[in-house]
């Protein structure tokens, strides 16, 4: 019986995932983890005594120790078999616009240093989950955008997404020495692309969006084997260059 | 006649393509700039009048500003033919070690941001050279690290290297970025690699390296042309994958 764990729960695809997960009979217990558990109605509204929903600023050392604390009690000895990093944010900036310093470091600091953070962090639980069961798995939510061999296509239509693109290729490359350092301990590291950016999606057709790639990515990150150590996926299992 | 612009030209591969620029006669002026021009012995006891030392902090807007002010002066209307953002660090981190937030943060700082930054405040002089000559040339100086096809290979050796070929890995998705961005404007962004990670080598065969890297790459760079727009090359001319 399976434990993951999401960060950035309280909405879009982090949301969608926890559905998901807990939709599915293997998964016995769903930590979801959100900066402000106040603001995360529509999570803490599911009932479900397989979810547990904790606090976790992503960013922070003391709060992600804070938060393995918790997840150690939660999951009583067996480890952690999943850590979806899924938390991010996405920041605009043109190239030749006004560039503001504290805008871009944001964006590498959410999304990729955080998952670096959290992966660390957790790495004890992924180990006894590891020790116990044969292996264990980090899914790092990534985009297309983060896809170099794509760049110089997909930015035609979305130049404002240039330092979420950049954020998103130091995660993915986060994701394959992730792959090949954690590998003597068992544990595997794969990216994913839930098939298009998040926050600049319209409201309107937000829910059908986020179904329509949480159903498949659930499923593809539960089913995950050797062969997918350190590589890119879209969310319906489609093998993506870098 | 052509003008050139090199970041962090204190020491290493900066230093190296400075005295390479000098040696060609069609460099009619390099601009090389440093944190500390006093800790810059090495480049201002070089006697050239092609030669201009000025300070510039390429992490620091005001002072990359100040630069471009200084820059417009030396060139006096003619705008700068090619930027090399060169200006890097290397930081040691280990994935299943300690992690410091600060340690990781400035290495996305000076590595990924500071070439943007620099990017952006020089566009104008760029774009101005272009006008006048047809084409403009940015160059930023990557590592074989920066490479994910290769990252799954390379950490055998070098674990500690994560953060840094993140931040490379950033740095080549931004070069893709500019070369399609700017394209408009006729200004060209590749990145290279000189071969090695600078602040690794011992200091024994150091100079030796580095001339093995700068001859080669320093023509290559005044060599380009459109085809090597948003492509990433070893400094001996091959074409590398992402």
């Amino acid at each position: 019986m399976t434990s993951v764990l999401v960060t950035g729960a309280n909405r879009g695809i982090g949301l969608g995932l926890v559905r998901e997960l807990l939709n599915d009979p293997s998964v016995a217990t769903v930590i979801a983890t959100v900066r402000d558990i106040d603001a995360a109605k529509d999570l803490t509204s599911i009932e479900n005594s397989r979810l547990h929903v904790i606090t976790c600023e992503v960013t922070d050392e003391k709060s992600v120790e804070a938060a393995v604390e918790k997840v150690a009690e939660i999951v009583d000895g067996k480890g952690l078999d999943v850590l979806i990093n899924n938390a991010g944010i996405y920041r605009g900036l043109l190239l030749d616009g006004d560039v503001s310093k504290a805008v871009v470091m944001e964006q590498f600091e959410v999304n990729a240093f955080a998952p670096l953070l959290v992966g660390n962090k957790f790495l004890g639980l992924l180990k006894r989950a590891a020790e116990l069961k044969g292996s264990a798995q980090i899914a790092n939510i990534s985009s297309t955008l983060g896809a170099l061999e794509y760049a110089m296509s997909q930015s035609t239509e979305k130049p404002k997404t240039v330092i979420y693109a950049m954020s998103k290729a130091a995660l993915n490359m986060l994701t394959r020495r992730q792959a090949f350092e954690y590998k003597e301990y068992k544990i595997r590291s794969t990216v994913f692309t839930p098939g298009w950016v998040q926050t600049e999606m319209g409201a309107a057709d937000m829910d059908s969006m986020v179904e329509e790639s949480t159903g498949p990515l659930a499923k593809l990150i539960l089913s995950l084997t050797e062969e997918h150590n350190g590589e890119y996926y879209r969310y319906s299992g489609e093998k993506l260059p870098w």
